[in-house]
């Protein structure tokens, strides 16, 4: 259980020799959802074996290219591997003639059938929800349309306290009623409460996607406590003039979003390629919020009630 | 002097963890000529360490996204570096739409201006002239329109043989002339010919390039006599019948044009990512023609009349 989050690329504007531009993979309730996907996604998706059978929703923040240009690519490689299962795509409202256009041109049609829900930006919205999870958007602050997307798990039914039950006697028939929630009567009558016989399930848990926006107080209201909230984090505290020109954030200002909302942990990025030591963003974004992580390409976030573990996910021999 | 090709991407269909799709850097007479552009050439671009302001000439063969959806990021990518020199884009009619609507979708305006020049699938067409070279695109047969591109360079002057001039005692006021091609005559009225003065120039080189295509006769006509002819080579003879139903090229094909162009030599590319060894397409060819290069993503190709030079341009620490 938790949610896995593989960061596949942090950098903004445009990739680099060795840094890829906003794409990140969820995994959430055995489901995966790529959020963004900059040029090169595919690639990176690749280099961490993800099987690209597993995406089934797609969700894009805003249309600028460091975003969304590895799109139209990696639902042309779905084609060709001759994927049928549908595709959901979530974003603003010219992407669907943005993909279709190159589409069309290339005399193609997908083999599997795609589905376009627009995005709206000056509201929330519950894009999709299931007995599992719901995901919703909620409105950012940027120099185009741009959405945060909320990944929440929904609470999970109580399992069997076994050894419980089995010192009740209670027969496996029984078992079904009492994972509903039911208190169990015996036959003499007496009522054992279901908190006596069940577990608590884990927790559900958040993520939080806020990217691309300048510092605004309405983004902790949208996340409220939620257990991970990535926040961009273009610049550090030098260029706070250029965050607000260009209507990006600092690391401290992530930091001070990831306050107000409460939420447990924040990870920043979308980082300028003007700095090339990506730890002065998490030490000045320290100052104002503790459990900070400055997302690394290529790692993934292992999200658990209790805490976060970071591997990576690299390959060995890596890319000649 | 001679050509440099750079291979960025020589893959077909999709990128791999560790492989691009087709695009090639041309240097010629001091001009950068980039030819195709599949996703992630801009990264090839840094590896190679090119310098992206002297790329002024984009020639896009066909909109299959193998070979053109690393364009707009490229083109974002001139942007943000604050590029204002114009840019020329060769290529099918429906490539201008298919950029703008995405620069119009971010809000942008590129900070240079974008000139599109559309090419003709059934015709051969001269895209450009000057005194240094003629560029010409080519009809291919593909699924789609497709044309290939033949860049050839034209004769310089004649240059001046300095020890010969002293010899006759040519006062350097005359050298214009006799540059020019004339006869010098001297104060006794003794006239030497210009062939005497002067040494011929380095012969013209030519390249063409030619992908993606199913074999056909009409290809050798069209680059008769070329230095260097990239043809593509999807399959192996293996997969023969499966390069006729997709309009593509075995590498015996493709050796077959060039022996039939009387080409000088023969680069192939564009692999089917079934194949691992790429030697098996080089000595396939090689039954049929026996200069063939199979082509290797991020090497330098240094064209000359004497024959070809091949280096690696892989940064030493490769990407993370």
């Amino acid at each position: 259980m938790g949610l896995d989050l593989i960061i596949l690329g942090a950098a903004s504007a445009t990739p680099t020799s060795n840094q890829y531009t906003t794409a990140q993979l969820l995994k959430m309730r055995e489901h995966y959802f790529l959020i963004d996907c900059g040029e090169g996604t595919q690639k990176q998706l690749r280099r961490a074996k993800t099987k690209f059978s597993r995406i089934n929703h797609i969700f894009i923040s805003h249309l600028h290219g460091d975003h969304f240009f590895g799109l139209v690519g990696l639902l042309s490689t779905f084609h060709l591997l001759g994927r049928t299962a549908p595709l959901t795509i979530y974003g603003p409202p010219k992407l669907k003639e943005i993909v279709l256009t190159q589409f069309r041109a290339a005399g193609t049609f997908t083999s599997y059938s795609m589905h376009f829900v627009v995005t709206q930006h000056k509201v929330p919205q519950v894009l999709v929800e299931t007995d599992a999870y719901t995901i919703s958007s909620f409105p950012l602050k940027h120099r185009i349309a741009t959405t945060g997307f909320l990944f929440k798990e929904k609470a999970l039914k109580r399992t069997l306290n076994k050894p419980a039950a089995d010192a009740y006697g209670i027969p496996v028939c029984d078992y079904h009623w009492i994972k509903e929630g039911k208190n169990w009567i015996s036959d003499e009558g007496k009522e054992i409460p279901n908190g006596a016989l069940t577990l608590d399930p884990p927790q559900p848990l958040s993520y939080a996607f806020a990217s691309d926006t300048m510092y605004t107080q309405d983004t902790a209201g949208y996340v409220e406590g939620v257990d991970v909230l990535y926040h961009e984090s273009t610049f550090c505290e030098d260029k706070k003039a250029r965050a607000k020109q260009t209507m990006h954030s600092t690391a401290v200002q992530a930091a001070t979003v990831a306050k107000e909302a409460r939420a447990k942990h924040l990870l920043i990025g979308h980082y300028s390629a003007r700095y090339t030591d990506k730890t002065r963003f998490e030490e000045e974004a320290k100052a104002v919020f503790s459990k900070v992580y400055a997302a690394r390409e290529l790692y993934q976030y292992s999200i658990k009630q209790s805490g976060i573990k970071v591997k990576s996910l690299a390959p060995k021999k890596d890319e000649k």
